[in-house]
């Protein structure tokens, strides 16, 4: 049921409206409500025969598929789906997989492809504005994250970036993701579900929730290759945490510098790092004193301007318009500390 | 022997110095001459006796340590080596690890770190510069490399980017990694050796070399964390790509054009990435082109202008200096293609 | 006739509109529709009697006066106007200058004010984009253009760049301005004119137009205050410059290297500069070799990214929108060049 | 006396300086202690006679002259001086003025040029850094400087921005400069005798000085071009301003917040602006405030990050060294306000 709020929804991508106006964003609800037309170009349809053989994929790790078509415009849509359109035509979705090219009704061509969470987080459902992949880009490479680590992260908001932590950690790693509004945890695990981050209904503790009957795996293989290492939280993170031995933290809430005592305890010695991102200055200027209060070594503030660039027969030039600032990132590691003798 | 000459060695963060003049680093290789004072230096350091008890940790995925001293400077070494010691005294690196607290015989303390890849990258041995990490973070985001998947890079440079991909694919993925010149691919096999992206002295494809006896593994419980995932090839990619069904390739090189057509062969068609980075404007336009041309989608051409932010009780204000460009990086998703009737 | 089109104008700002979208920008025109409800105002407004004096202000050189409300709206009205409304209400213009606090029969405030460049550009009417004040900013830096200096233009455009350059270089100084499309001049001499730079309808050298009647000056003492030193031209500079010891050449044109030559003859050799602003990164290459085959001395090429800072009662950071790219400016210095024995 | 001091010196770019280091500057004053060589070098030189006219240039308004090598090193040197030289060979400048090619003694060449402001600013004697041309030009198009306004400034530092304004307003307009250090006013007025901004030892209100003998005017002609049109004050400004009706007030100081009452009181209702350039984003807030608690108008706060471009054979990308930071700057109109009516 819930499943299928969202496999009949083509989220537009937010990140673009913000910036972009005057897009003019075909909805496919809005070709759902024309039945009447749908049944005509249904008939056409069948007249449409590929000349070409389909291209066999079964690696698929998400629950949705992406949709693009000639004009570059992206479509997630659910698995599910016997068919999907826009305005360029109808095209059928039995028995295809992702990486073929899919002809539409009125002639027009689709490509199916898997999507990357690249791709997600610019589709997907929001709670909160997500964080950018430029700054999620940052926050990997300069904690260095590993295949095998254990993350925390706070909030969890619509879980972006918990999506990148969890393919980062792999199979072997672990991400525990801490959200203090249940109803944003439960967008949040839509997202992460399409991502395999985490099963289908899977529990979010804190959140008592009656069983869900969760919708079969259509692929085995696939299912295989999930990585289902997240683990969500109902929580409020500056009050503690929990886990111990943690690897890295990553902070992007309002206040980061109330957690930075309990990241003290709960960051491993040998190679506990943190991670906050704030939009503020002062509110970075705060982190940094509380980090430093804490002897974090190796404390660092960066921000990142990307500029995007147009390249066309006309020539090359920074884009017009671009995002002048998301936030700013500090970057710390937590200190060795000598453990008194009689602890033993 | 080679093994030898790494340990013994303490590379200076080559990035810092280009930027970054007139700092007084202190060499290690310089303590080593003076064996003379090193001993008086011995003697007195035997009264040094903590009255902490040392941190247990048996994690270490690399084989090298870092030292972080009080004033922020880093050092990373072998981990055979029995003291460590620079202008603030000598510290016994006998029976502690990673995570721990040090003291030094002037009465100084050192803190001794697992290093991170973004640690590794600034003071590895270099054969050319290489990818700074808000570069690889937007490769890893832009493209969303996954656990598990299959990345192709070219060329390896000195393996900095070869280190991240290791990990962001871990265990269950691969990263095949084609470079021209052996005795670049060997310095990069150091590097990747540090992290335990290979197993010491691995062969490199397309290299004959004679045996090497590798040093016993210190630490079993480290070893069966260890990701060796990178396989090294001595190649010319422009001459085509042996791979097939990979999720990405990712190009640092002069001329990314030439391997577009290759790319656009060995991608996967439900998922291939390519990843382009150039350092001059008009590289990009060609390798936009050559992209266009081989019917890729979703191109776009990005540039992260990186700032960073002094913190002081002073106040806040970016940093003077800051380095004003890199490279541009161009992302693509391969397109999908029709297949022929008759190739059944 | 002309000038009363002007007057009765309020003109947005084409530069904020093209950024911010979605913003509720009043139009004057609007009020004028609803006569009705505007006498009804006229009558409230009589009740409104200020309870303080006004300033008195004589020092105008500009041929419109700038109204700010109380929310920061701007509108370029003209001197003749005897009120201006928008929906905080109607003020009285009668026997008021710039620098007074005008009230509204709705108890609400205007100040009135004497427009700068600055503002003119956001205001006035324009043929196509001008250049923004960041890069005359740098221009006038950069060339470091001085008191009775004499700049040639090319092109016009709106002449935003011309109004600056009029002040730069003072009475004793001039600027020629070249603008290949007579219907793009007219426009400009209108903003020229708000500014003071050109006399009301002063002849523009090309175009032949019947003399206008002007409207008598308002005020003798900021008459001769103007600085009147703008000449317009009719023509196409690539054909050739037909001023000699010109001090500073500034190009805002697509095709800048065609003019390099002829720049060469005309540029003082003591001390002849030239600026060139161009889009696309293309261009500037071109002009930068052009630049080089002509001799020119220290050609530098640079970009100005413009941040804005949200500084508010939440806390501080650069403002989410921004203008990402506006153009490149290459400036360089003739070289002096030998002249041969024979000439004298 | 004093001005023998600044002619027999050729200043090095500080600005450069910092930020390009290994340069191989050649300095004058090295051939200077060399004179046994160079009286071999006069005799040589003296073979070498131009086979060409010189150009004739009486304009210099300056009171030293620039001379630019073939590789683009420049000099400020005296009008005075009778000969020049460098590693390039040594010129005669007997004879010949700004706009010359000179022939060395080594069959080089040199430029002769007349330097602008900012050649002046990366040359000149400095007791402080200057603004650098960026921040200048930005408050020179925000605040649209005027020819014939009244700008005041604080403080004076070395000079660099009192030398653009001193042209900006031009012979009509004045620049009043406060300093709160005498050493550093009379280095600043050095500089602006260069500049021709000041009379040669032009008193300093607030010091007490000897008279001190100027040296003849080298040209009449130049001499009735120059602008004359800075008063250099001793005082802090801070305790008040004793000017009124001004134009434009600049303050480049530790506490600008502390100016912004005495501002409103100072500037001219009708068309008073303000601008503040602070390093520290803190300060910016604080002056932001000050302006919002004195009624301005029009607050903006910006900052420009210049990107200077390399452009070669090899192709074009952003220099990889830049200028990370300088200041913000931020800008506001006076507020008009309403006269008692008891005051009159």
């Amino acid at each position: 049921m819930t499943n299928e709020e969202l496999t009949n929804k083509t989220e537009e991508t937010q990140e673009t409206q913000d910036i972009k106006t005057n897009e003019n964003t075909e909805s496919v609800e809005k070709k759902e409500e024309n039945n009447v037309e749908m049944e005509e170009k249904k008939k056409e349809k069948k007249e449409v025969k590929p000349t070409w053989k389909y291209y066999t994929y079964d690696g698929s790790t998400k629950t949705k598929k992406l949709v693009i078509d000639k004009r570059g415009k992206k479509y997630l849509i659910a698995k599910e789906n016997k068919e999907f359109g826009n305005d360029l035509g109808v095209a059928n979705l039995t028995d295809v997989s992702e990486g073929n090219v899919l002809p539409t009704h009125k002639g027009d061509e689709f490509y199916l492809v898997e999507p990357t969470a690249f791709d997600i987080i610019k589709k997907m459902k929001r709670s909160v504005t997500t964080l950018l992949p430029k700054d999620i880009g940052l926050i990997i490479a300069y904690c260095g994250i590993e295949n095998g680590e254990t993350v925390i992260e706070a909030g969890t908001g619509s879980a972006g970036l918990t999506m990148y932590l969890s393919q980062a950690v792999g199979k072997e790693g672990k991400v525990v993701t801490y959200e203090k509004r249940p109803e944003f945890a439960k967008i949040a695990r839509k997202n992460l579900e399409i991502m395999g981050s985490v099963k289908l209904n899977q529990p979010i503790i804190g959140v008592d929730e009656e069983p869900v009957e969760t919708e079969p795996i259509l692929n085995e293989v696939a299912e295989s290759k999930k990585v289902y290492n997240v683990i969500q939280k109902i929580g409020d993170i500056t009050e503690g945490i929990e886990e111990q031995d943690v690897d890295v933290i990553v902070l992007d809430m309002p206040d980061p510098w109330n957690v930075v005592p309990h990241a003290k305890q709960a960051l491993n010695k040998a190679k506990g790092r943190i991670a906050v991102y704030v939009p503020y200055i002062e509110q970075s200027k705060k982190a940094v004193e509380a980090l430093k209060e804490n002897n974090f070594l190796d404390i660092i503030t960066i921000e990142c301007i990307l500029r995007e660039m147009d390249i066309s027969e006309k020539g090359v030039r920074p884009s017009t318009r671009m995002i002048g600032h998301t936030g700013y990132l500090t970057f710390a590691r937590v200190c060795p500390e000598k453990l008194p003798l009689n602890e033993e």
